[in-house]
Order: structure tokens, then C-alpha cells, then sequence
């Protein structure tokens, strides 16, 4: 790990440090994963029970219509979409009322798993999204977006999820975006016509893209990061206040 | 699971019906792990966190000194064990001071992984117990029973938790015990020696002993069992407020 150590290095300027290059997202994930032996199962399931709680520090419950409490969780197949999954699991123990797109289903019995609980907890699975943008608009208070992580190269992802994102790009209702927009270099950001959500939940740590982040709330769901895992990575992040699991990060 | 529903049975008093009897809590963990393939690693997680949550709505850690942050957590090789080492991570990520007693260390991957996240956490892991119980009482501020949970018979807990039971006995700083007090029959409860907790964690729902607990705060721990099943098992429960992964109890 001491190229992560030398690529967090001490010359970066304050607010560079705080947000991690994709080499060092991937060797954090692998701290976790490897040194640590946090199971992925255990990681899904902090950040989609953080993911959720970000979405009600925004939209808190009693302040919402009933269609306001209508949240489209739009889930990829690779981990994004597993901690959308446990997301919306938890955004309906919250008593909020999710439904999930999930067109391209992985295999991965962790996947599998938190596909049964939220459809034996009675959340709607969409067959397909309505190609007219209107009705998603009409029908959801704001959607999900779990499609794509920094680790998953946006040519990789297939057709189904490709227009699934085209489709959460027209949205006029709030997006959340789960780690990183999806879409987006986890380093360079946004392309011209990327992903533009209202609100973005970095999942850890901020990635290097966040800084061009523009929406109205950033947060980070890492309290379950070690110490010395923020400190080998520089990671100069915000007090988590109590109990809590996320932090608000003032946007750059 | 249509004898669950029988046993959980309309007849029952108002009060009877909020406690689960021993074959109820099978039950129930059966519907989770099988019907909603929870899994075991998932749930050890959540009701960890939700342990660790309790204990700082009863001691919040601005109130504390330095001492009284220091907490004894001993594990048993069981299910309860791994909501300990789990909630033992969790109260050192929310700045308490734990350490961990695991005599019987279970080969479990589940146990395995969230030993070597605490360790590499720098929690410390006691190798005994002092004999002397006065040290236990001068050293730390509360302890934390993980001992033994509603499914395994105490005469089958080996020499070392028997010994670490008989020690968590004798001690005159709080004792928290997770889902029941360690060493009693889930139904009738304490014998005339038993441990008394000052703090009850139960986690999922109540079991049936629970209606023998004395101590001070009472706390279930279930947010995460679905709505269908809290209705099968007539668990009528109070309300989580907010985002609150655990509701008092009052006592009985």
C-alpha cells in the first residue's frame, strides 16, 4: 500500500487531499476488503443503510406529500447496485415508498439476496422504465441513481443501463447519486452531457470527480472507514456528529 | 411457519403478545435467514450497530469521563458473540473505548472477519479475565454481555464463557446484555443467581424472559425485521422515530 501512501502524499494542497484518485479508491476498497476483511455483504449494507438516511437528512419525511415520499431506485449489477438495493430496503423500513429499476440483474448471490428482501417487503421491480420522461416525473418524488460506481468503466455497462441513464439525464425530479454520478470519470468528472444530480453520497470517501459536484448536497458515508484507513489516506473529512453515518461536505 | 402463527395466537394477553417464546424466536430468525435470505453477516452487522446505538442513549459519550468510556465487551462463540465484536467496532467508531473478551473463538468466517476489523482497529482483546473483580470495576466503565443468546442452552456454553458469565455476575458497573441475559431460559428467565442487567438489547423482538428484566432501560433492536413478519409474530412494537435503528421499551 505504500504507492497509496506516496499517491495521497503530503504536497497535494488541502483540498485535493480530500478527495481520492481512482488508484487510491481502488487500493482504499482493498484495505477494506483484504487487510480489514470487511465482507462486501457488511460494506452494501452500511452504505445503503447511509445512502438512505442522506436521502431523509434532505427530504425528511414529515415534510413530504405522498407522492413526495416515491423514490425510483435505479440499480446497475455491479456493487453501485447492490448498495442501491439495501438502499432502498432501508428508504422503505423509513417508511418512504420505493420502487427499483434493476434491467441487468448479476448473478452474485449477495445481489440475489437483497433482491429477495426488497421484493418480499413488497417494493415494486419496473419491467422497463416508461420511455416518456413525464411519467417518471409524474409518478416519483425523486429517483436513485445506483447504476454505475467509479470502479466500472461507463463503455462496460450494458444497453439496458446505458438507457436507463439516458433516461435519469432528462429527469426534472431530484437525482441522488450513489459514490459517484453515474456516468462520470471518477477523476475528470462529468462529460458535456453527463448526469447533473441534485444530490451526491460519496460512499467511503469523496472520488477526485466530486469536485466538480455541483448540486445542492454532497455528503460522505464512511464512518465505518478506521482511523488509520483516514489517516493512510489522508482522508481530511468532517466529524461525524453522534451517531451519525453520514456528514455533510460544504459543496466546492 | 402457519404453527408461529398459531403460537403468536389472537388469545394471547395485550402484554403477552409483545414477547416471543423460544420456538417464536426460531421462528422468526428462520423467516429472516430463509424467507428473506438475510444474511447471517448482514444481520450481526445491524443489530451490532443498533447495540452500540443503545448504549450511547444511555451513557452519551459527551456526559462520560475518560474511564467511563471504557467498555468490556465479552463475546461468546455463538450468533450473540458476533453482534458483540460488531457492536464493540461500532462503539469504538463513535469514540468509546472498548475492549473485547473472546475465550471461545468460533472458526466461523463471520466471526473470524469481524475479530480481525477490531484488532486492526486497535481494540484491544483480553487474554484473561482478572480474577479479581475489583480490577474489572476499576478499569471500565460498563460491560457488555454477548455471551449467550436465546439459542443455546447454557449447559452447553463451555468453561470459559461459564467462567466469564460468573465474573459479569459479580460486577457493580452497568452491565448491558444483547437480546437476553446471558445464562437465562428465554421463556422463564433468570434463576434465583442470575445475571441482572441494568440495559436490555433485544434485538429483532423481545423474547419472552425479557418480561423478567428489571434493570433500568429496556431497548429492542428490530427495525430491519420487515413489516409482514412483525405482523405474523404480532410483535406489537413501539415506533422507531426518525431514522432510530432502536425504540424503548418500557419496563414491565
Amino acid at each position: 500500500m505504500s504507492a497509496a501512501r506516496a499517491a495521497a502524499g503530503a504536497q497535494a494542497p488541502e483540498e485535493e487531499r480530500r478527495f481520492l484518485s481512482a488508484v487510491e479508491a481502488a487500493a482504499l476498497e482493498r484495505e477494506l476488503l483484504e487487510d480489514y476483511r470487511f465482507a462486501r455483504p457488511q460494506l452494501a449494507e452500511l452504505c445503503g443503510q447511509a445512502s438512505a438516511v442522506a436521502v431523509t437528512k434532505v427530504w425528511p419525511l414529515p415534510a413530504l406529500s405522498r407522492k413526495q415520499r416515491t423514490v425510483l431506485v435505479v440499480c446497475g449489477p455491479e456493487h453501485n447496485g447492490a448498495v442501491g438495493l439495501a438502499c432502498a430496503r432501508h428508504l422503505r423500513v423509513f417508511e418512504y415508498e420505493p420502487s427499483v429499476f434493476y434491467p441487468t440483474r448479476s448473478p452474485e448471490p449477495l445481489h440475489r439476496d437483497l433482491t429477495t428482501q426488497c421484493e418480499k417487503m413488497d417494493i415494486p421491480f419496473l419491467s422497463y422504465l416508461p420511455a416518456e420522461v413525464r411519467l417518471i416525473n409524474d409518478a416519483y418524488g425523486l429517483a436513485v441513481d445506483a447504476v454505475l460506481g467509479p470502479c466500472v468503466q461507463p463503455a462496460a455497462m450494458g444497453a439496458p443501463c446505458a438507457r436507463a441513464l439516458a433516461t435519469l439525464k432528462l429527469l426534472s425530479i431530484p437525482v441522488v447519486s450513489l459514490d459517484i454520478p453515474s456516468g462520470w470519470d471518477p477523476e475528470t468528472g462529468a462529460a458535456e452531457d453527463g448526469l447533473r444530480p441534485d444530490v451526491l453520497v460519496s460512499l467511503a470517501a469523496p472520488k477526485r470527480c466530486a469536485r466538480g459536484f455541483s448540486g445542492r448536497h454532497h455528503f460522505v458515508a464512511g464512518r465505518f472507514v478506521p482511523d488509520d484507513v483516514r489517516r493512510k489516506f489522508a482522508l481530511r473529512l468532517p466529524r461525524y456528529a453522534g451517531t451519525e453515518c453520514v456528514a455533510p461536505l460544504s459543496p466546492q
